[in-house]
């Protein structure tokens, strides 16, 4: 048996979804993060959702690989495109630049400046600064959808799916990322999704 | 002509390193970083580099999907796996850990840390606490490397050129990285591939 190992309203959110979008066989476990006693670190080391356990006991982590590995499963379902395209390649792309800058390089700083800084003094200077940053990395992708209505092409992706999980993060942040109206736009047609809407419900957020 | 965008010693020498490794027909063009007016601003608005611009014009970026996207135009070379497989989807992984823990969450915040906190008397918090996360991120792969030559499978793959260049990053850091003796394996093959010595040579390395 394939297991997910998700957290509830984490970015595993991205990959959870796809098991129903795409009708996998891969049963779900929810786990508690930053708790020692988890089962997700006998799981994965880093203690990290998402992380995929095959068949054959072995793990896989990264949604930079999960999302593209689940994706190459039920490549029918158009959700990716083939290897050695162009739009393989941007699809890729916005995943590596949302795992990086914005996840990271953003998210993190701002909800664990603990990460950055054991000076405690700091953490309010760290916050302002991730949330700049973040803000940054986020208009670049809001002028990207100037003029497109998903991230690469005419049609849902992988990477739309990886930036709704992001986008339902921000109205928790308040009025400061209000502004980013494109990125709203693609967190509540992700959220619409059938597939999002079974998952969201598994994971208690509906 | 497709162009390749990198700058001397940064993290753009994984994908120069390929360009050589596979026989592409891809020009390299060095430039300038955090210089205003660098040529790199008018292809990537981000002022980063790998950046790859393809003959239509259009431009590539992130090192997660820059090196899949080269390593597929040569697939015969062996670099990287099939679309679908579990070994494309370990390769990916380790080149998302890299991308996201390594380069972002270790060592922008140590060598970059105004972009995590605008008050200068935080900065050597900031430094430090990099220096750890950043110890810690690599002693995950140096610990999975315990058993193995390279991260993944029998062979030398994208993501041990990706690696590689972070290993050349170490030395200049000092004594404290120095346990990482595999990683630093990884760093001296790399750097001793035809290919590499040859990227070597054109940011003026060697
Ligand atoms: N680079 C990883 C990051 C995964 C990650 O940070 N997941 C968070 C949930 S959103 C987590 O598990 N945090 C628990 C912890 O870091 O202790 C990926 O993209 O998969
Ligand atoms: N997430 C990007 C990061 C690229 C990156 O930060 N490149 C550095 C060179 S190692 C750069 O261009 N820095 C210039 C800047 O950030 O202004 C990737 O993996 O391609």
């Amino acid at each position: 048996m394939t297991i997910l190992y998700i957290a509830s309203g984490a970015c595993s959110l991205a990959a959870h979804s796809l098991v129903h979008e795409l009708g996998l066989p891969i049963q779900i476990e929810s786990v508690a993060l930053r708790t020692p006693d988890s089962p997700i670190h006998a799981i994965n080391p880093l203690g990290r959702v998402p992380a995929l356990q095959l068949d054959d006991g072995s793990v896989l982590t990264e949604n930079s690989a999960l999302l593209p590995y689940l994706a190459d499963l039920r490549p029918e379902a158009g959700l990716f495109a083939p290897a050695g395209s162009v739009e393989r390649a941007r699809i890729q792309s916005w995943i590596g630049y949302l795992t990086s800058e914005v996840h990271v390089g953003g998210f993190r700083a701002l909800n664990r400046p603990e990460r950055y800084s054991a000076d405690e003094g700091a953490h309010p200077g760290i916050r302002a600064q991730a949330g700049e940053q973040l803000h940054q990395a986020l208009a670049h992708i809001e002028h990207h959808l100037n003029e497109r209505k998903w991230l690469v092409g005419e049609r849902y992706t992988i990477a739309d799916a990886y930036l709704g999980v992001f986008a339902g993060w921000l109205p928790r942040l308040g009025e400061r990322f209000a502004d980013l109206a494109r990125i709203a736009c693609i967190g509540a047609a992700f959220r619409a999704r059938p597939a999002v809407r079974k998952a969201l419900a598994t994971e208690g957020l509906l």
